[in-house]
């Protein structure tokens, strides 16, 4: 349980030296979670063990099942038996508090996601957007450039996983003077954003407003609408944006930044939030 | 509809020059794919419209719900109407051939998947894996380690969405002597695996014995677990690979490449399919 990493044999090849050497690996667990609410599975994800309750939490509040930390009222693994008679950790039950039920009904998201995939669950196309409880259009946090730019480097620090691995994503949680006030790693990015929204909804009510959400991975559609859910007016991203990124976050009034790799970043939308230095080439503000 | 890639505003920031610019950006094109059988939805996926039908087929293959592409019959754009009142082509309808049905229902298979997401649909944590019918720890190709080694940078080659948006990945099915058969883009990892091996079925069946699966990605369960139910003795991915990767490669009898960036690679299962060079440091065969 809870192991991030693993040693794997590996043979490794070096064509130009004409070396094969055998010698093991470490490479990032890759398990499936099975997340319950009151006995119904809600979902049952590819993800990296540990932070199983945050991750948990943080899924059931980005996608809208329920309304915040306080109504789910406790989280336990159900230590289930695998093949070969030793207890796994892969499902983690979870209780509504007295009174609460869920917001989506548990039967509509029956379904299984792997390491890379965050909005499962919705039977139709109408149904993939999950609409936000919070107008984060109208967050008027301002955020200077220097600090935006800084938050991937900053995120990378925390990344021992990936430093041993290559193989995991990172999510972080900043202010808008650049402190990250958490961070997580998954081999899902979607769970890593996942972690860092249930860790922080512990310490604070939904929405977050003024703050940024900092991932190592592309901006795809799914990580801005968990930022949407949770209230998060602006989204980091090291990588490419998609489209239907870029058209939720303007649809949402999220500032969505790619592409971010200091000095350089790119805003696909809402520029207005950020706080340039002096500028002569300034076009557009 | 089949757009790859958009345009979209974006303000580029390079804070080293304290240059600002708005200027219009290539992004990658995510929709969502609702794929039906018979009027039921089997699954509802985030991906980079074209080759819908390649899409369609690989799907229904990789994920062992049909067992041959001869027995989908037909494959038809429904030209639903969109919000604006324009039609989308984001629902494709497959008919089966008379006599042949789902080899899994589609009721337990009603989900919705990201662009990252590839083994959805699975309601509990031991249905995550689908059981291959083809045995391809038995399949005796051998595979030159200088064909291996160059595969990802001959599937660069065909990454024409990747040049212009730095934001979708590619899969390709090689021959033994590095031959690409068919390549195909994606926003997500595994849909473009879906296309390559749906493109290939039209013109040969399952298993694609002696073949080799190329993916510019990490190597997650996912597409191990598609290679394997589309009978591929062997995966060379770009990236890390995942602890469930190694495990299912090594259990299903696959050779899985990792890290494979020429002319280094790491073998994480089955190295006794890789035909080394003259080799005075090779410790174990």
């Amino acid at each position: 349980m809870g192991r991030v990493t693993t040693r794997v044999p590996r043979t490794r090849y070096d064509l130009a030296r004409s070396a094969v050497v055998a010698r093991p690996d470490t490479v990032a667990v890759e398990e499936p979670l099975e997340v319950r609410v009151g006995g119904e599975v809600v979902t049952t994800t590819m993800r990296t063990p540990g932070d199983d309750f945050d991750l948990t939490l943080g899924h059931l509040l980005t996608e809208g099942m329920v309304g915040a930390a306080g109504h789910v009222a406790t989280m336990m693994h159900c230590t289930d038996v695998g093949p070969d008679g030793s207890p796994t950790f892969n499902v983690v039950e979870a209780a509504l508090s007295p009174g609460t039920t869920l917001l989506r009904p548990a039967r509509e998201r029956t379904e299984s996601m792997t390491s890379a995939c965050g909005v499962c669950g919705s039977a139709s196309v109408d149904a993939v957007r999950t609409a936000s409880r919070f107008d984060v259009g109208a967050d008027p946090v301002v955020l200077p450039a220097a600090v935006l730019a800084a938050l991937p480097d900053a995120l990378r620090e925390h990344q021992s996983a990936f430093d041993r691995t290559g193989g995991v994503h990172a999510a972080g949680i900043a202010t808008p003077d650049g402190e990250l006030l958490v961070v997580r790693e998954d081999v899902g990015r979607h769970n890593a954003v996942d972690k860092v929204v249930g860790a922080l909804s512990r310490d604070r009510e939904l929405p977050f407003a003024g703050t940024v959400l900092v991932v190592s991975a592309r901006a795809s559609f799914e990580i801005v609408q968990k930022a949407s859910v949770a209230g998060i007016p602006a989204v980091v991203a090291v990588g490419a944006p998609t489209s239907l990124a870029v058209e939720l976050a303007a649809d949402s009034g999220i500032t969505l930044l790619a592409f971010t790799r200091s000095p350089l970043f790119s805003v696909y939308a809402r520029p207005d939030r950020v706080e340039a230095p002096a500028d002569p080439g300034r076009t557009d503000r």
